[in-house]
């Protein structure tokens, strides 16, 4: 009798909520995905649909991102998806960076193509031609053209729904600038942007930095991204800033007349954020109930439960929906299905997320309060029906930002100094992240992964070494301090 | 002397306005889509690039539709771009429809794959796998899940920008329905938000009507388009609404459990609008200085042109972006740029289709009037200061509405009677399209393109036909009214 009770509560918990810990990330992020109906798979190994759940939350981060871009004067455009053989091949490193994860379009219909085209990886080497044809006088710079899009990397490792898909969603900002000052200072404005997004909206604490010669883009002058660390202790390689100087101008020819009549090469940059950080804000907003979406990104902040009863159910009915006309800036709305239960409902938006639920009962209604309850932290309040409104955005704002707070602690508590190997190997067994002088000799870099099993210098501090500081692989004089960390 | 004169013309014609008349509508159509700025070829054959001039509108398309989707409960979504050679060919019909046209991934890096992938043409094939499987009972229903996406089809024939390219961008939506009747009622809806935005934003006339069995979607049950006639007097199908039925649920099985417990299939509806309403508006609205944007859909409105010179130009700069701020609302900006002048400035904001141009000198200063013209038809109003913002208002209203007019008179000018088939064939050689009685035989419809030189029954009119009409083609009594005509 109690084995067929444990099972019904095992097929329960297997049909919706998730059925297993946190810590057993993989599974974990798989069942929520699955579960709080947020991706799905398909026929297409490493493709995934994004469902509306997610979808939603993407299109939110684009008009935030894409807002701030206006307001700096760039202007969205599209161009082709592909991208013809010998275009691709123009600049060297980008080529052999991108060409064996490259999807080739080889036949349409029954014809066999003379010249196979790309799917981009990215769209430097279709944009650029059009750039340098376009691009005649210092009157056209500076050109700051964007793309929201899909593009196509056929990476033969796992995948990962949302951090590593073969197919995802961006946006590609290229731009050609006059001076190389300019561009340098635009570079950074624009990383601030997506990192105001990912602050203020994500509720997500991340750390800037260059990267190191090899692991930056290919092609490109130098690279800068935003890091932020998932509750396993991997890097997680955010929204990225690439210098790319005058590499592709020149393989391209992008030249422009300067104000003095003379022909100069310009200056270029790329950035981009990718639907990557929808699975970064799961992964380390959610637990084992399932996911939490910061309000400042959700489609509805407000789900009202009302308990209903027979005799009471149209005036609780009616009550809920006048709390939710006041709420609608919250986008909120009232459960009205009664083919379920109450219990069921609160497991239903708690695994999506919703942030905050307001119950209201007849017993509340005959008292004038309704109960708060948030999803973060499970906090309940009883609140009165004339604060409604106030209380739900005082506490929206608390929950944005305690969401916001737990992600820097979450990073900081992942973070540790090592400056010797052994200290190094503990840390990245323990599932941190190490930062650790090194010097710029490529090898010393190289055999941090021999050495950790797997971590990599990901990114270079702001701090700057000491003078006494010794590079952690060959002790002699560091060049700079690096956070080292296995990436997903 | 006189012959350099005339070359020098030329030459400055050819530079930056369009050097011929709108008769010669495809080297027209060429010129304004280069020399507005609008798109650009690209060395991908039959892909062009969409430039911030052109994609700006589309993206005001996009959010207008979107803002009535969302209120009908449609969600949006992003299904992968590849689909497996198995699924395509799951609907008999819809394969032969659209695999002549399909591009096909076979490789990847180096590897051959070993089943290649379609790029999508339309997604129903991969997208209908995962509503077989998410499709339960008639909780799940209706289910009506929408992208905005790139779609590639490899048309052999002349490729026209906005028109038809191998690559454009679209919605899909692809709706389940629980009954016949529901989804009937849900196809007029969604067909009367396309004809809603399409009047109001592109002020665009346009008729919708149902296609005959052999122009209908391939695979679905019934097709409607709205259709629209630019100058030429070709017919362009524009938005549309393909009913499918139950056959594609039978292909694809979905089914759910209606309220009895019973299984039965799920109807099924497709809708589109695509980047080929740009190149609708840019043919209908424009003329022969440039293009014309309806100021609704418009990201600006208004263009200010100080007068400037040297002893007055401080205070008329002022002045001039003293009133743009108090235009913001139209997207004023005040065009500065002291290495042109003035005249070159008309000529490029014409060019471009700014609605509206705010003219202000040092005279006007002095009476505290500026002068306002007109876009579309050059009219000249010397307005009060006072006054600019409300007349400003008022004449923008009057320039969509009458857009809107002119395009209905279009419309209207190129529709005939035609019983009888010298009628008929005289009509099309007018570059017309005839409003005719016909049969539903196949073979009468078939005869038209031969009849007439490649016009065909595009749409039913929702007229109905007369007791006594014969059919145009073999005189036996006829099913309806048909516009015929060549397609675009």
């Amino acid at each position: 009798m109690l084995d067929m009770v444990k099972k019904d509560v095992k097929e329960k918990k297997d049909n919706k909520g998730i059925t297993v810990d946190k810590d057993d990330f993989s599974e974990w992020f798989t069942q929520l995905m699955l579960k709080a109906d947020l991706a799905d798979y398909t026929d297409v190994s490493g493709c995934i649909v994004f469902k509306p759940g997610s979808y939603e939350l993407w299109e939110k981060i684009q008009k935030e991102t894409d807002k701030r871009f206006k307001k700096m004067g760039i202007r969205n455009t599209y161009f082709p998806i592909f991208i013809p053989e010998k275009h691709l091949n123009k600049e060297k490193e980008h080529v052999e960076g991108f060409s064996p994860e490259v999807a080739w379009v080889t036949q349409v219909g029954n014809t066999k193509l003379s010249e196979r085209l790309a799917i981009r990886p990215t769209s430097e080497t279709i944009m650029y031609p059009s750039y340098s044809k376009w691009i005649r006088s210092w009157r056209d710079l500076p050109l700051k053209y964007n793309q929201w899009n899909n593009v196509v990397r056929w990476e033969f490792s796992h995948p990962v729904p949302f951090f590593r898909t073969r197919e995802f969603l961006w946006n590609e900002l290229h731009t050609a600038i006059a001076t190389e000052k300019e561009a340098m200072e635009e570079g950074f404005n624009i990383l601030d942007i997506y990192k105001e997004v990912c602050e203020k909206y994500l509720a997500l604490y991340g750390l800037s930095g260059r990267k190191t010669e090899s692991e930056k883009f290919a092609g490109g002058v130098a690279s800068f991204k935003l890091h932020y660390i998932i509750p396993t202790g991997r890097v997680i390689e955010g929204p990225c800033f690439h210098y790319d100087g005058q590499r592709f101008a020149k393989a391209y020819n992008i030249k422009f007349l300067n104000k003095k009549g003379k022909e100069e090469y310009v200056w270029q940059n790329t950035y981009a954020i990718s639907t990557r950080m929808l699975g970064t804000m799961f992964a380390i907003h959610s637990d084992d109930k399932g996911i939490i979406i910061p309000p400042k990104i959700a489609i509805n902040q407000i789900v009202i439960v009302p308990i209903l009863f027979d005799d009471s159910k149209e005036k609780v009915l009616k009550e809920a929906n006048k709390i939710a006309k006041e709420l609608s800036e919250f986008g909120a709305f009232v459960d009205e299905r009664d083919n379920y239960k109450p219990g069921f409902k609160f497991n239903e938006w708690e695994l999506k997320g919703i942030p905050l639920r307001i119950e209201i009962g007849p017993k509340d209604m005959e008292k004038n309060k309704v109960v708060l309850i948030r999803r973060d932290n499970s906090e309940k309040k009883i609140v009165d029906m004339k604060h409604v409104k106030s209380e739900s955005d005082r506490i929206l704002n608390e929950i944005q930002d305690s969401l916001y707070k737990k992600s820097k602690k979450l990073f900081e508590s992942k973070i540790d100094h090592a400056d010797k190997i052994d200290r190094l190997k503990k840390i990245i067994s323990e599932k941190k992240v190490a930062l650790s002088p090194l010097c710029k000799n490529i090898e010393c870099e190289e055999s941090i992964k021999y050495e950790t099993g797997g971590a990599k210098a990901v990114f270079i501090s702001e701090d700057k070494v000491k003078n006494n500081d010794k590079c952690i692989i060959c002790s002699k004089k560091a060049d700079y301090l690096v956070y080292i960390g296995k990436t997903y």
